[in-house]
């Protein structure tokens, strides 16, 4: 192969984007505001700033600026690890043999395997900027805490991180990743929370969930002088952060003169697929292009496909202000059974309006027919993808193949969000035809659509 | 921080080395010769093409070619995960307040997480054009055995690996990637072979060493039609296809202007270092430029600092073909509590002589000093090295240290062979304090040294 178009595309340093792009400012119709969970008025900043950081309360509140600099801290990490390579999946193609141009933005080429680490460095800046002692947080499978552990290190920024019991106990290794970082790691739900001592007294034998853990986080930032609490996804300031993804990809694809038709995401709370697309719904919502966006989500948690639009809580506890996104309820948790990430029960508010607005689609696969293309992939492109990244990758193979029937060169891109080294076990089960296919019932998310909070 | 070297050198596509360079063509003393071990005559091509493919014999007989093209096939499946980045550790200089310019090649970013992929991937392309259909081998941490499952599955061969036992037992996840590229592991000793029976029935508890597996692949290899046993480290041929490390790094550091002063790599088997250092010693070999070239290994298996240089077998059950090497006794098995890698009782014929020949240095590390390192990397430097990897970061930190106390502006490239995220029982050993720092005693060392083999 000696292809014009290389493998691999790095921007130089210098191109590393230089300010952060807020789709919101674009957006004609904004997404719905955070809403106190008692009055059911909007979030002021002084309420917000009791959680979160004040230069991040500002960063979440605004719905007109369109871009936000990099401050030079965060530039200085970022080079670190990126820019990211945009790849052209040469190797995948051939394998399938269409005639679709094939191209991924791989964000796990850092020790927090996933584009995480974007978000979680501008969160403990401005902490730190804010002469904060330390940051509280949760962490599903781990990549977010993670990553926030090494962001605090950075830092040098005490860092506490809620971790799912079941995986605090599955994925030990994950939780020695972060104690590498300095950070401290309690299995969720815990006694050192009034939350978590309530859940624990009701559900004595419960695995938690993020939710549960959320509410914990929170309750800690709350309560401890100095301290404030981080989230990794869902909120418009991971949106904004993310957007260094779409902004390396948009260009990355410029450079080499492409335009992209597809542009594909896996979602879960919605912070990589709300920072891919960033720039090009930027360029659709202004009328400069247009491209078919599609959200992949599991169909063990439905959100997007099969959640209302509604107001809701983003945590178990009820601690946190409500949001409006597409949303399963906040009780609802996907099947045990279900390995691949992307387990939250709501969707970020910007990419829910997105949706509703019509301007991208959404739709979910099974975890079996994910791990067959997770496998696919690894062996063609040499990389183990994680789960969560193997929706995407699902999808991009299934338009390729539909390429392939009719013939169009379709330019496809999608997001490789990080890599599967802690995701073994998934893949074991995989291979040892232990994974099965459970999806909710109609009757299942009616009955977690009725528990919704009801907003005028 | 704006400086004009970037953090991170990439070669063009491009520039990836079309040949690999044979360091032996330059050397005045030309590595001993394998011996049969029966006869104890060099061993002829005739004798070794029963264990090795054809191509590969060639490779490693050939003293004199200074440089093999690389077939356009492996050119190919380079540009999957190479050009590898050369990295300026500006954050680590930072951290030491050193005038000292660092350097490292970055070997991790693929899924075997290791520099092995650049000879496995050779090795099975060299199968493939035989004809045959599939490769033997052994893999002790995991990440040869890996690499090569990755490129047996590139070229549809089968790849059956023998993992040492303790390794198979305590790293299931590795395991687990090797399945999904398509290999079979077997954990060593086994009942699949004489070998392995004999060993089970003299010690029937053992755990399994690398020279016991080496013992078995082999074994299957030359009693199955159609196979051949294919190695990752020592051999000749493994040093020439991983000079394309040491010829990428050298590409880049003449594109940036740089030359360097000292060379650092770890060394086990020594493939990561005899690549590494290829073209920079062929330089020094050739009087057109001088390097201080560092061997680091661990100090409880100090086979370069505490070993003989003397004939030994390659593998436990002496069925190998024997080779001159720096060597504690084919016997000897690091202490159990060494969780760093590079536990192989002997060095590449090659490294061997050129220490003899006193055209490098050598020094060993002890294991806690070695993850103290790794930690202070990870923290500043964002990448969660491999243990083995963190015995050249240690010697690069110390001589950073001792020019920060001269003064001198010295400019230090080392190698990071890979990442960590298999190891994290080890990370985790030296949080709980549970590491410590056997070393063996003169008197063990001398047990050993007694029963190499007799050779005129």
């Amino acid at each position: 192969m000696s292809e014009k178009i290389p493998y691999k595309t790095y921007l130089d340093e210098k191109e590393i984007p230089t300010a952060w792009y807020n789709v919101r400012a674009d957006m004609k119709n904004k997404p719905a505001p955070l809403l106190n969970p008692g009055t059911h008025q909007p979030m002021t900043a002084e309420e917000l700033s009791v959680v979160f950081c004040d230069e991040l309360v500002k960063q979440e509140l605004d719905n007109d600026t369109a871009f936000f600099p990099i401050p030079q801290e965060i530039q200085d990490f970022y080079k670190m690890y990126r820019p990211s390579p945009l790849v052209r999946a040469y190797f995948l193609e051939k394998k399938l043999g269409t005639p679709a141009k094939i191209y991924y933005k791989f964000e796990g080429n850092n020790t927090s395997g996933s584009h995480k680490l974007n978000s979680a460095i501008a969160q403990a800046y401005y902490a730190k900027k804010q002469g904060l002692k330390g940051v509280t947080t949760e962490t599903g499978a781990g990549q977010w805490g993670t990553a926030l552990s090494m962001a605090c290190s950075y830092f040098d920024l005490d860092c506490k991180v809620y971790m799912v019991k079941v995986s605090y106990e599955q994925k030990p290794f994950r939780r020695e990743v972060m104690r590498t970082y300095g950070a401290s790691v309690t299995p969720s739900p815990s006694t050192t929370t009034n939350i978590g001592r309530a859940i624990l007294e009701k559900h004595p034998g419960t695995t938690g969930s993020l939710g549960c853990a959320i509410s914990e986080a929170v309750e800690v930032a709350v309560g401890t002088e100095g301290y404030r609490y981080v989230l990794g996804s869902v909120l418009n300031q991971v949106l904004l952060h993310q957007s260094v993804i779409g902004l390396e990809t948009k260009a990355a694809l410029d450079k080499l003169g492409e335009k992209a038709d597809i542009i594909i995401g896996c979602a879960g709370g919605g912070s990589n697929l709300g920072g891919l697309i960033s720039p090009f719904m930027g360029e659709k919502l202004r009328g400069e292009a247009d491209y078919r966006i599609i959200a992949v989500e599991p169909a063990s948690c439905p959100s997007l496909t099969r959640g209302k639009y509604a107001y809701d809580f983003c945590d178990t506890g009820m601690v946190c202000p409500l949001a409006k996104m597409y949303t399963l309820g906040s009780d609802f948790i996907p099947a045990p059974n279900h390995a691949g990430g992307l387990r939250y029960h709501g969707m970020s508010s910007i990419l829910s309006q997105l949706y509703d607005d019509g301007l991208m689609e959404a739709r979910s696969v099974k975890q079996t027919d994910v791990f067959e293309a997770a496998e696919m992939f690894a062996r063609v492109e040499g990389i183990l993808p994680a789960p969560e990244s193997s929706h995407a990758i699902r999808a991009a193979i299934d338009e390729a193949l539909k390429c392939k029937e009719t013939g169009e060169e379709k330019t496809i891109v999608f997001g490789l969000t990080g890599t599967g080294y802690f995701d073994l076990v998934a893949y074991q089960k995989f291979h040892d035809g232990e994974m099965d296919d459970y999806i909710p019932t109609d009757e299942e998310l009616a009955k977690y659509a009725a528990n919704l909070p009801k907003v005028d």
